[in-house]
């Protein structure tokens, strides 16, 4: 039997994520890689989940942590999410918050709600590669959100209803995009808002790196921006996906959305029918380490990351040729690079990877695919020595291509 | 704003799992729960988790256990996987298996894998409604797979045509099944892929109960029948579902898929772009607890739940009034209830919580609700004793509801 025969059509437009594809190049201990976007396991907090998963497992509390639980989430970690929203400027309550699989879940669940085949979601022009992934399996069309330049809704509309649905949200990373790490300015942040007003859309907002600022002062989410306006979260259209991946540990796969009441109520359903519930003994662990730990140790993580974008910002700095641009994030984990329009980064990573250095090629962060000449580089895996000369390497690599 | 109007049309049909509605029940302590499916946290192996927690979060290993991990799963794990799928007589490779978050998660993937609207997929009537839900969001047809019966092919391929797509696949639970307890014949087993067969479509065979046998002979999963006519995994079109959920706790969100390697290779694809991976840390515990005790403590499962469904079975003859049958399980968590025709188990329920006994009613097991003079029994929570005094407690609720 051959199976393909017999799939449905959203299978066919699906292709190996080049991120994932590439982790397996971190085995190889000589090559230094840019690639990938994981945090250091160096600072895991690791004595802390230990601590979790001996209490989690204790005699007296195994029977729960073990068990089957509510598909909403462990009460106690919703508590702190809530807890944690606050100081973020988002009050809401513990049926506003969803706990899911990793924010990655949250996204294939917010496209598995709002998404009919060819309906529209907007997003940037790079965007998480994971997102237009996640989107993809509900076979939506992509326009451009173009956060900065208040495109007309009205043609936005228009160009969603020629494409045979309707535009449904918006998504967007506002603090140190993966992959460009840009952060949005709090005019951009009210334009986008503004725009999906006009559409009569909603804003899927990931902040999977709002915690990792490095420098220069906060900006209130999108979330926090529309709760500042009308005062009630259920009012809102605005859903944020939060992210234990980058502060605490990606491992444990714990994530959380919150969002209005018929959205979280909603998704409770979709996540029942999809894989009942987040791993119980995951959530309590979680909440423990996050209650122990979480402010002490985003601090660390921001000093040690911190340091790491200063060298990789210096190194590019010192070594890239004229004609190379990169942008100068804030925090987060990635630096954006832009070739020279003509080379392509797929090509150069072949040459990088002769010359033991990686990065993850552009391209498969535009929904269209179409722009080649730019590369992602993760700078939260390596010292700054390595940074040095990981990038030194890499000018070398790409003046060599332009000199071709 | 009001999200609900641009929701997706599958989100129209969504509504809460009874069954998870009722494990609200399971907190007052009054109450006989025959609902549920749930193991007893009392036989979890708790230990042979704590030791598995630690030896992962060791200073050597946490960097490991609480990283991203690729997507198709922990290796060392699925090396046990394909061991204790040859003592079912399945002799496959690694890259015949995926591990999931649960076999609920396969059953959403195998969903999404091959379901275009309103495709066909053949269930049984009644049929596990987790599979139901989890098909339900690509908004297929369903049709009765009756596997006993022999249906004809060509009527059933021209019934899915005229619903507007293709029959894609058999659905079924061969051992024991989720909610009626019954166990298919080899015949019968044969029947379904030589139906397959002809159909062209695949067979998704949930072994989620296969290894709780308490009596009789084991009888091969459709999967291993397949296997010894064929010879060959990838020449297969049955999709085996495995969980860890039964036999070793669910709280850890850990099952598997077996099938031919170009099912898997793209259900990895769908599962990166859903959920990135398995949590790296649940895949380690339980591959540790499944070497360490898996054996030994299916068969302590064995003893303790056979024992209740004997004790099961024989409240149901001592106190059930004439008029009431009930199917007489070899494994299992479930017993299946068959009311007199006029009765509704909904409102049974209701009669029967006021007496303090609950069960979930049968109707949402069946894909066109309409049979409503069933209710399901599960007797992996109860001891004896207490099984023997809620049976009592609910033939006098329905010998109540029979005068009536």
């Amino acid at each position: 039997m051959n199976h393909t025969d017999i799939f449905a059509h959203r299978a066919q437009g699906m292709k190996a994520s080049e991120i994932r594809e590439l982790l397996k190049l971190l085995d190889q201990p000589d090559i230094i890689s840019f690639a990938g976007g994981i945090p250091d396991p160096k600072y895991f907090p690791r004595a802390a989940f230990a601590e979790a998963m001996t209490v989690a497992l204790d005699e007296a509390t195994a029977g729960v942590a073990l068990q089957y639980a509510a598909s909403e989430g462990y009460v106690p970690l919703r508590e702190w999410i809530a807890d944690h929203m606050k100081t973020l400027g988002v009050s809401c309550d513990i049926d506003n918050i969803m706990v899911t699989a990793g924010s990655q879940q949250a996204l294939d669940y917010l496209g598995k709600l709002f998404l009919d085949k060819d309906d529209t979601a907007l997003v940037e022009w790079p965007t998480y590669l994971g997102a237009l992934g996640a989107f993809n399996a509900y076979e939506p069309q992509f326009d451009r959100l173009n956060a900065g330049e208040n495109r007309d809704p009205d043609a936005v509309a228009k160009q969603a209803q020629a494409a045979g649905g309707r535009a449904k949200f918006s998504y967007l990373s506002p603090d140190f995009a993966n992959p460009t790490g840009k952060t949005l300015t709090k005019a951009e942040r009210l334009a986008v808002l503004a725009q999906a007003e006009a559409l009569g859309i909603a804003v899927i907002e990931d902040g999977a790196y709002q915690s990792l600022r490095y420098e220069g002062d906060a900006i209130p989410s999108i979330l926090a921006l529309e709760m500042a306006d009308k005062g009630d979260i259920d009012a809102c259209r605005t859903i944020y996906c939060g992210s234990f991946s980058k502060t605490l540990a990606p491992g444990l796969r714990v994530g959380w959305v919150v969002a209005a009441k018929p959205v979280i109520s909603q998704i409770v359903l979709l996540k029942q029918a999809a894989d009942l519930q987040t791993a119980t003994i995951n959530q309590i662990a979680v909440n423990h380490v996050a209650r122990a730990v979480f402010d002490d140790h985003v601090v660390t993580l921001r000093e040690v990351y911190g340091t790491r974008l200063n060298a990789m910002l210096n190194s590019l700095q010192a070594h890239m040729p004229e004609g190379i641009t990169w942008t100068s994030p804030e925090g987060g984990m990635f630096v954006w690079l832009t070739l020279p329009a003509a080379m392509d980064g797929k090509d150069l990573l072949e040459q990088a990877l002769a010359q033991k250095v990686a990065f993850v090629p552009g391209a498969a962060f535009y929904a269209d695919g179409d722009t080649k000449n730019t590369i992602r580089l993760n700078f939260s895996m390596a010292n700054e020595a390595t940074i040095g000369t990981g990038i030194a390497r890499l000018a070398e690599v790409i003046r060599t291509a332009m000199a071709r």
